[in-house]
């Protein structure tokens, strides 16, 4: 920022750009009263500002996406239940909606990859799909291509060993894991690729709702593994998107 | 209880036994004032009472070992320190000590397995051999063979395959681990033996001292695991014992 | 594996064995999609796979019984709700609906037990009779003997007494209890069997869901007590199972 | 208050009182400075003030005993470590000191028992000796009879059994325990005397440095057990008193 | 127990009891199969077994306060919810139910207190009435007078004060408080009566359902207060009628 | 208490003023038997108190409004359900009903700031909007002017930017946020007001129904900033209207 | 900032302003490599940046010193154990150490207080003293006049009310308290000054180290309650003089 | 591996591999007896083993780089103190030791950056440094160029934008923040970069540790940002590399 504004002040000092003018390129975003549409976030992190659906009434999610869709051509809202979906499409029919990820969103073409990479996401359960869906709809969303291993948890351990050449071809991994959360360890062990873990709140008991799987993955004694928040496959996702498209360059 | 009560019951009325000594045969216990010597043990759980060193004083463990001396052909005390090791062998030298274990033990002769099955121990890392050792002459003690694999953890996972047909050679495993805590859900997936899990507090930060591998073993997904406490090598080979000579009958 | 490897290899040197062929032996599971069936289970673990219905689909679940009852005699669903239950059953009527132990499983002839030696399952009140039917009804499946000891908790200890006789005369026992979960302590004081406590979440305040029996199951003063998850009667089941199975060899 | 108030504005309104005797009524204690002397106390409570002696300095112990020693015949300073008592006790020759208990003590004459009620202090292992010595002594300084029945844990259920009787004839009991804590459970489950149930710090791992007992004496499924703060000796005694001297009135 | 049982053997072996009565004498409960009636208790503890109604379905309370109506004249069943109340009451009219207390009792003749001393029951704000009185009518169902004070919490202090002299003239005191419990606290140490402080699962975030005011009451810097788990008026009321009644000897 | 006392006392002594007027100078609550309505609030505090609906019945709620209607001209009563809302103002149809901040109020004329200075009042995102309109409504009602700047949290932190000189301009500042709470830690690095804090629900995973952000704000290594509850809207604006009015002396 | 920014573009288009100079505004800190200082701070926050002592080496905190004092009349470096002063000291013979409240300090005058109001500092024992010596200083410090009021805990609740009268004409208070926390809801009842809670790692066994009267005071069911961290006398009067110095104005 | 295996299987028909070549292929490690020193992790993870060297004996520490320099030219072992480092460089004098960052490590030449791409390490303040600079050896080591950015912590936020540019030229960012860790919340929303947090046990109270800013950045608003374990440098600076290195294909 200080370079950027002392380019300013230089441009502003040569007559090259009038004071107004200066300020409004900070001026980065759009006051709807309840939020404040921040435009600006496909410039600071290179993807428009996501909307997390829970706690967002159907209305203020339709204005969310009618205010983002003047600016952007894909858009997202994570964590919206079936019921808010089909209330928000009322207004918006042009919205898609994905019923095993709960990502509501707005694309103005088919969802493509455009990168060669790609990110695997692996999952060592059946009930972990929810979340293994909603990071691979995010990673495509933001343009990556994406392969799944679903499945592959350590109780049989040989389905995992069956995929690792393929894995081991990805460029960045992320592993999904209720239970005990095991998975990323060993799959730490196995590969050279950076490994987001996800915890899930898949289990019951003394899992606490993912407690325990999100201190396994924390205290992995594999390299190269870090770890986002229980069932957040949204930001496994994003992260693993910048990765993988660090490789693209 | 009810059937010896009634036996005694009957041979009282039958005078084959008269009341003093019948009551005698509940009196199972000596009283030191600061203890009482449960004599009894060995009947009720197959083995004599075992000393839990841990805030007894030198003194204390003396005295106990004493008494039990007197009864008692094997005798274990746990979690002794050198030091207190040390001062109870100035009263004590016929006892041993094993320095990694910190056991301290009377044995009137060389200890030896009887047992044709064997207890498999493994461990995680080398920072977990204190507890390993632990259970390995525990399970000694009671007469088990012990076969030890050590450093498999899954951060190399290789090594844990390189050994599995010898693991599953075993009779009944305990598998400890520190850090993630990971290997018992492993083994678990590839054995049909029975496998007893120990966390131990080797880890640090969002380890918690051994919750996070706690956490892990009891929602192992894998089927036949159980678990104890935190660093409890003694209690996860009393068991294991218990189980190994089942398989003898 | 790697005995099992060199065999392999061997063989394929010897040309007894085709390359493809010896590669389809570790080919054991099928992908289904959402799930990877796992054949070889049986094989690994003396059991095949068994569905944990807790997150599964009515349909998920029927289609995972129809792959697994073209392999296998026994399959158990554990945590299948009654709904849930009644929606499968609609798709596949031969199967069987224990609405005490929520458990959904295909046998193809009635359940009887195999072995000699019988599995006890204690258990401290009224309340923890579900986790007692499930451990009850696995351990059955699995060909055991099973042997129940109902409501004999602490708060009136004479119950337990009353039973010890028979109690000793049980292979290995499951001993479940929610509140304080003080029982397996009291038991495993008594009895020279191997003791799984099973801790439940019945209870309330600063019981947390059963992280107090729990706790208390980990800090057992008495030997020989390994403890599973909380409300894990199947688990608890299946570890006393192939301890039992040892000792019928 | 209000009726002693009352009493009191008459006694001034009738010239009985003057204003200011009857405000000085009211002062009840003396102001040290880094504390206020409670002299009151013993009206209000039947016990003069306690010095809690963990975090106070010798010098602010002996000053303490000082001016207590003024007004009362014993004074006890509780959590008072052998360096610090022996500090104390330089200037304070005429104070008593007990390395079990870390009590330090000031009395008139010998301590002797009052009521003819006893209190009766079980404790399960050796290692709570401590806190059971806290409670004893300050169970005699306050005139109780104490009958203690030590080393009684459920791990060999047999000695409390052979001591019940005796048990019984006691007006209140204190039972303490460390590890799992589940003897007050089996004590409330076989008497009719009000539990006063003390967890103690003796353990290790998942016994959280005496939570573990606490959570089980919490949730007692017997009846008639309160419980008192972890290694909290005293304040079981101090309510145990209070009981006890109910029974003599 | 052991005097009782040489007292028994002296009668056996003297020909005064047949080994099979001896025998009888020990057999205290019935098996109902799902829970055995324990007909002893009102001897061992001084009042019949109390139904835990939570998690007991309605046609299981009303075998058991059948079989309990055979031996008792009064029976109470708590936690139990307004609709099972009316399920049970259909079978069994003459069973009366407190709304506020969640209590559904046997009475054969209308609840009347028996002691001359009074137990207090303080709690601190109006959500807290439900635990309250349930500790009131447990009170009063013990034969127990009982004095309420309610609504004195410590945000208007005055209040307390204003009851301070009714209060000291009980012989025990209840005192009941969610939010931060800080009640308990406060009236400990102002009175010399026993008090058993109950904390509430009443208030919300850092709350905790309950551990809150759970840790404040057993962090009491005041003497002579005891705590039981959270919600648990029945558990307070127990104990205070044991130490009421002690005071009527 | 002991000067106004010391006054009183004078003043009966000088028969100013009766015994029984005096006593009655202390009378300060009604009893309505399940509540005790604290008049005096308003004297010691400066606010009448507030009713705290969670928890209450509708029924309660309109008699304690009812009561302290003929008292106050401003009565609050927050925590209440849309539901609950309607079901008093049936009974109260004069009373106002706020649906974001579910506080329920009785105004005798419209709310309006009486302040000079203004309170800033924070929110991170759209969710924590319930929180902050709990927080503005009752600064209002307490006669304080209100500046909302919502939706500014460190995700996009040139919104704060941009508002910074404006709520520099606030006396004192409420910052309200969920997820990780970082809010404050930055607010309060940049100005020089005091700044209290509010965590609040809105999260998942390890978030744990707001301990995050409470741990969070409680270690802020900037100066100047206090926290209260999670979710406590209206305790942060009852703090800041003490302060705030501060500075109107 | 958008103000400051604005004024300052204008200047530079203006040439009032070279861009260096206006470049050079935003550069407030200079860098030592460990640390950058902050001698802004005291422009953003009414005073000099303050030296969290813990975990600086002497060295480094001389070297804060030194630098800090090129710029500022009054520096704090808090949590500075005695040896480490002692060590500071040695460099920098013209500071002052406060062993009470580990306060290390440069002041080029005496410190005396400027303001009109005071700050209150209550405390419940002996042991909360440090904290409440640290909150003292660091408000005389900031510059105001400050009123001690130490043990008064609610176990002899008439103390605080015999100060009642002098802490109400305070203008802010600091309440202090370890074990269960009791007093600053107690105070809050009473007054209708703004309250700052100071919770203390004073107390043992289930307090874990302050959790639990952090809790009692985050929970407080008095209003105008606000908390800060276990121990943190210096960020409570760093409030409170925020909040006394609005009364200034 | 099924890959690897179909080709060593077609290798070893075809005569061009002997089957004890094959297996030798697959033996990757050398058994010390108390560790498998693991010579195939550098083919697997691209970094040979590194020693965790807290819990290990100085001769352990010898024994294990002793055999990793017969393969390796740089080998890494963290957490070793000052004095276990210079027991282990008497036997090896040619290893290097960091004692800020406490590693200790073997080099064959000096170590110099291969990368274009830098990784940023920011830290938030100065008792952050140990961790900060663990990852920032790490980093070197593993060949990456490194740019540090300490003591820019949001209590002085102008501190970070000032660096802002340079930052954002970095490909990777390591964020290390004890206290609240509101640090990489704040960067997170101001980069397009991968983030990775790092929590800090530097802080106090209700800190416990770590777990404060470790909650913070699992919760953390911002996208991009995944976490590893408190004080874990080592494993961020593992990750960042694997992530580094991507952008250099």
């Amino acid at each position: 920022m200080p370079d950027q504004l002392k380019h300013l002040l230089h441009q502003v000092a040569a007559g090259d750009l009038s004071p107004e003018m200066a300020y409004e390129q900070l001026k980065s975003y759009e006051d709807l009263g309840f939020a404040k549409v921040d435009y600006h976030r496909v410039r600071r992190k290179g993807f428009p500002e996501v909307i997390f659906g829970s706690g967002k009434t159907a209305d203020q999610i339709v204005e969310l996406f009618k205010r983002l869709m003047t600016q952007h051509k894909i858009i997202l809202a994570t964590r919206v239940s079936k019921d808010k979906a089909a209330a928000v499409r009322q207004s918006l029919p042009e919205l898609s909606y994905d019923h095993t990820a709960r990502i509501l969103y707005y694309a103005d073409k088919p969802l493509e990859p455009r990168t060669k990479g790609a990110i695997g996401i692996l999952c060592a359960g059946t009930a972990d799909l929810p979340v293994a869906e909603e990071a691979a709809l995010t990673a495509l969303a933001m343009g990556n291509r994406v392969k799944r291993f679903y499945d592959v948890g350590v109780a049989g351990i040989h389905r995992l060993f069956h995929h690792l050449e393929q894995i081991k071809q990805c460029r960045v991994l992320i592993v999904i894991a209720g239970m005990e959360g095991a998975l990323p360890s060993v799959v730490g062990g196995l590969v050279h690729q950076p490994v987001i873990a996800v915890p899930t709140s898949v289990g019951y008991g003394a899992h606490f709702n993912g407690l325990a799987p999100l201190l396994t993955m924390l205290n992995s004694c594999s390299s190269g593994v870090t770890v986002v928040n229980i069932d957040n496959g949204f930001g496994a996702a994003y992260s693993a998107s910048l990765i993988n498209q660090l490789g693209e360059e």
